[in-house]
């Protein structure tokens, strides 16, 4: 993880907004747990454990709600 | 899942944003857990356990909510 | 599940509002799970445990913030 | 439950915001789980349960955060 | 727990803000499990419990944004 | 935790933010549980347990939503 990793919430399309989110989903567990070693073997696990996929995509959800709303959901103009 | 799955939050009908958020809910499994196989097999399980659905439907409604404030909640006018 | 089952976020009253979120709650299982069989037994089991009834509850919650800002809260005016 | 429960979000305090929040948590558990006799049984589970506990007082802050919107938070004025 | 416990949303500062989050957390628990006595023994249990620290967490952030949201952020003007 | 942990949530970046969201997530666990010890030992397992990880992640968003917002995610002109 760069040491700067988050310098602004604005990107370009909704899908760069939810690849942002997959990121901050996944920065809070680095911070956590920062051996790369234990993260890659955890992942081993939950990556075949639905439980874990679903609440996995859960944080992305929350996360992408914020993105959205920082780049007023991407639209033309603000009216 | 195509290159460009996510171009736009602007949906016609509440439907068709709920339908997003369904498949909102889904990419981030799929890019955590890329291999089609393993994602069939989990599919195979957790469809058939109520607490798996039950955290799925949540993901999809956290979604919703995102899709449905970028279309203003789909109220004739928006501004 | 009719073909149309969400054809706007608008309701009369916040009890309708209530119901609609109960609803928008189901579909979401309904599309991961599409058997009425297995639905069924699902649900014998589930609305016995105390655990999926409350996570239920909260996919209710969600989906009814949504619903009510939709509804601008059922207020008279907006000012 | 008496026919017509919700028929306003509009409290005059925070305070009867949370009990209609706490309301609105049970109402959903309720329409999943019709019978007086086996709800009664799950909560003599359930309350002494700190998880189940813990995830029911979720559901009600985020009600409760629905109705604090709905009531402009109590604030003086609404315009 | 006082019969008068939440009368406003409004407090000085954010961190007041986030010790009345706590205790919106807490209320719900007490409403469902009014027994003092079972509280506290529930309480060293999941006070051991990580899963269970991490939920009531949950809890409050939730609680907390919308207490937040009730004073602007505690924002100097709004504008 | 210093006696003044949360006096404004104003900060200057988004991975400011984030950080403090990260405070706010832990804040409530050692309000929680007070003893150093014990949150210690409760880190050793949880830090290599991949659903408390995805948890905690999860309080963080919730924060994260609510600093952001309070940053008015951190656009040029907030007026």
């Amino acid at each position: 993880m760069p040491k700067l990793w988050l310098t602004s919430l604005e990107v370009s399309t909704p899908q760069e907004g939810y690849e942002l989110a997959v990121l901050m989903a996944r920065v809070a567990v680095k911070m956590t747990q920062p051996s790369d070693d234990i993260r890659r073997k955890l992942r081993t696990v939950y990556e075949q454990d639905a439980d874990a996929l679903i609440a996995s995509s859960s944080v992305v959800a929350t996360h992408f709600a914020t993105v959205a709303a920082a780049n007023n959901y991407w639209k033309e103009s603000q009216c």
